[in-house]
């Protein structure tokens, strides 16, 4: 993603018509399959001139040849530059993402990604502090 | 959920000290291990005095004893009530899920789950439509 590689990204979504990937974007409802994964993809990078993802809070279930890996992604990016500026601006961004991998002949391959913003906490009697 | 039935939904996450469960729900950080997921269910029925998912685009993927299911939880919720009503306002939310079950020999159980808020299509060059 850091490198707009979208060959690499492609290889990295599972293969099996068996049994279709999905993913959801911060926000975005869920896609289904690899035809409307990959254009999403295609379309994020195509309005993306700078992506840089810092990984936090990495943990990993694994069973037998599936694994789920969550994380926190700090994201900083930046879309098209406007009035010849060299970056358009900057954006931080707190997402947390639930990766599902299925371990195949050729390595292992995600079968699901769900990214989520994560809201500030409101503090009130609806939203527990999840800290404790 | 529905009933407000705290032990059925216990039943229901896996218990495999070896691959840890996780859950996000809505807008917040991951919750790691049966401990932090329970106990985060107990605080939302808490806090929950009528909860009603209505599921619709429902999409199985299936490979050996691993299942992931994504669905688009149409909930209807109130807290509780004040000054004597029947009960606290209603509040509707509209949250897309990805939810990882594992057959196990007492049947299917969640090892994942996570939910987000489905935000407005905001028609800018950076949130592409995703309906087409």
């Amino acid at each position: 993603m850091e490198q707009g590689d979208f060959d690499t990204v492609t290889d990295l979504w599972l293969d099996d018509p068996a049994a279709p990937v999905s993913c959801v974007h911060p926000g975005w409802p869920v896609l289904t399959g690899r035809g409307e994964v990959l254009r999403s993809y295609a379309l994020i990078m195509a309005n993306t001139d700078y992506i840089q993802f810092f990984l936090t809070d990495i943990e990993i279930s694994l069973a037998g040849d599936v694994a789920i890996v969550t994380c926190t992604e700090n994201i900083l990016s930046g879309g098209p530059a406007e009035d010849g500026a060299e970056l358009g601006p900057l954006l931080g961004e707190l997402v947390v993402a639930t990766n599902v991998f299925r371990r195949t002949s050729e390595g292992w391959r995600i079968w699901s990604h769900h990214g989520s913003p994560v809201l500030p906490d409101t503090d009130d009697d609806n939203a527990p502090d999840t800290d404790s």
